[in-house]
């Protein structure tokens, strides 16, 4: 089972910070030499790596939430791998592990910082990249504790055909709301909501002012709000929250390019009189929901009740493609990047 | 005990609905005839009655979230009064009684509409629509519940030399705050709130960018901000909170005679990375906490160790007067408009 390891990785190093929208001049693919691994570490080749909206604000200087990469160092990010040479009892040849060591193919690192996984049937390895891991646990947290989300609910998920917001949808649709609505940026997303993800209703934002668009397609209101997106789309939740609307703020795609602040929200007076909450949150507090999360969508995947959908795209090299076009949201579903055969 | 009652009752009504900033013309003094009251009903003469801010909002068409007064009707809001003839075993002659019979002399009220209040050493009837009143439970309501204030906090209170900021800083103070910030609109104010109510730094918020005083006055960060004011405030506040940082949204009077929306807080991205609560709420939502309040507050008031102000004006036809000025911040501590002597 040991591969034979090659000596050398390629690794993607930040080149430049990027103003606004990112370039491929921005990034840099480099081979290096790996150090010959030590007592206590692992050698592991990469599967698949993840490419995620919040690595945007990786790229800007200082602290966003989590570090900022450096000028002329490799990026990480989290990525599935194989190990093939192991000198911990804790880690053996051929585990399956989840790492922080993405960006490139091969990785020495100490075997206390990967996290092996269990083989599971029917679930590929990049499935612990998306809906089985941090982008899953983000939805189960957003829905279910920040946003307390209850059977019953009409719940609108913006940004709803990514990685994050497909699983919110499907996960309130199966957990009783009365209603699912999403919002997407392109009509074959908006389809593929409605007709195979099963949410109520959808629409492109493209196609008129959110707050109309919304309103249409929640002539209720809505009880619960998840947002990836904000700007626009944040102030039309606002105002189509019912009393006690409860919104999970997960990112704002919208505004990571943003050379200049966004207006805010005009409406923020409806908050008192109607009672609403808005809740930011990293899905890292949230570690203490994962056992229940994995227990409780796995059968979710495997049964199929839950519609889980990759956007691949093949190779080290097409890693910051993969993100430039992320970022533009030319994903369906999660972005990976795989980087060997059986990811 | 019983008064001489008289036959009529001066009452204010709602002329007009303004646009903007209400004018006395919008409003009117009449003298009626209160009908005789009949099996289950009291005759309550005020002696004093309460102008707030969320008023503003009832003056408006539609529901805000106290229902709107309606033009050519009298008007109504908290009062306190003493029983002068009862047709009910339930409330006796003589008893102090709060009642949302506001903005006239006397009322003929269903018993049932009306609550008994106890006569207590030290506290004067109108502390009832005070510190022992709505705003008080909405200050305690607001810090404890709202905002999940714990000792070892930073906490920033706009308006805070107001009914209920006052009451909350200084609750803030007792219960184990790190520091206590707060934001007034006159020198005289910003004075009381450092030298009297023990707040640890204040500032007027005429003084220069709302963002560049807050960071002068609380320079490592605000973990719980109370708002009643809204607007640059709440901005503020989402770009000085720490993370985890809870704001608990009571009020916006920046914006209650605006005719336009006002710019939104251009950092809501923020709410992310720092993972920022904000909750509004209406106090009526947590009658649950009142008896705790009233356990709690009573004691602190009676000591002196929770300092207690009024801005008082004298008879009915100062009511308006009272509520515009208010409108204006012309307060310090809560407004209060007295009808009768032993208010």
């Amino acid at each position: 089972m040991i591969d034979d390891v090659p000596l050398t990785t390629r690794e993607w190093q930040l080149a430049a910070r990027p103003h606004g929208e990112p370039k491929p001049e921005d990034f840099r693919l480099v081979e290096v030499e790996h150090p010959d691994p030590v007592e206590g570490q692992v050698v592991v080749r990469m599967l698949a790596m993840s490419v995620d909206p919040y690595m945007r604000g990786r790229m800007n200087a200082g602290k966003s939430y989590a570090a900022a990469w450096e000028v002329d160092e490799t990026m990480q990010g989290g990525a599935i791998g194989r190990v093939v040479e192991s000198h911990s009892a804790d880690v053996p040849v051929g585990a399956l592990v989840s790492t922080n060591a993405g960006w490139r193919d091969v990785a020495v690192l100490d075997a206390r910082t990967v996290q092996v996984l269990p083989e599971l049937p029917g679930i590929p390895p990049s499935y612990h990249l998306g809906v089985l891991g941090m982008p899953g646990l983000t939805a189960w947290a957003g829905l279910f504790r920040l946003a307390e989300f209850k059977a019953g609910d009409v719940v609108f998920v913006s940004g709803a055909a990514g990685a994050v917001g497909s699983i919110v949808g499907q996960l309130a649709r199966l957990h009783g709301a009365a209603a699912v609505i999403g919002s997407a940026g392109t009509p074959e997303k908006v389809r593929w909501l409605t007709e195979e993800l099963g949410f109520t209703a959808a629409f492109d934002y493209h196609d008129g002012p959110v707050a109309k668009l919304l309103a249409q397609a929640a002539p209720d209101g809505i009880d619960v709000y998840f947002d990836n997106v904000g700007g626009e789309h944040l102030e039309a939740a606002i105002g189509a929250f019912n009393e006690f609307g409860r919104g999970a703020l997960c990112g704002a795609i919208s505004s990571y390019n943003a050379t200049e602040p966004a207006p805010g929200p005009r409406n923020m007076g409806l908050m008192v009189g109607r009672k609403l909450s808005l809740r930011g949150f990293i899905v890292s507090d949230h570690a203490d929901m994962r056992a229940e999360f994995i227990e409780k969508v796995t059968p979710l995947v495997t049964s199929g009740e839950l519609v889980v959908r990759e956007t691949v795209r093949e190779g080290l090299d097409q890693a910051v493609p993969a993100f430039l076009d992320l970022l533009r949201g030319g994903n369906t579903g999660k972005m990976i990047v795989k980087l060997a055969d059986d990811a």
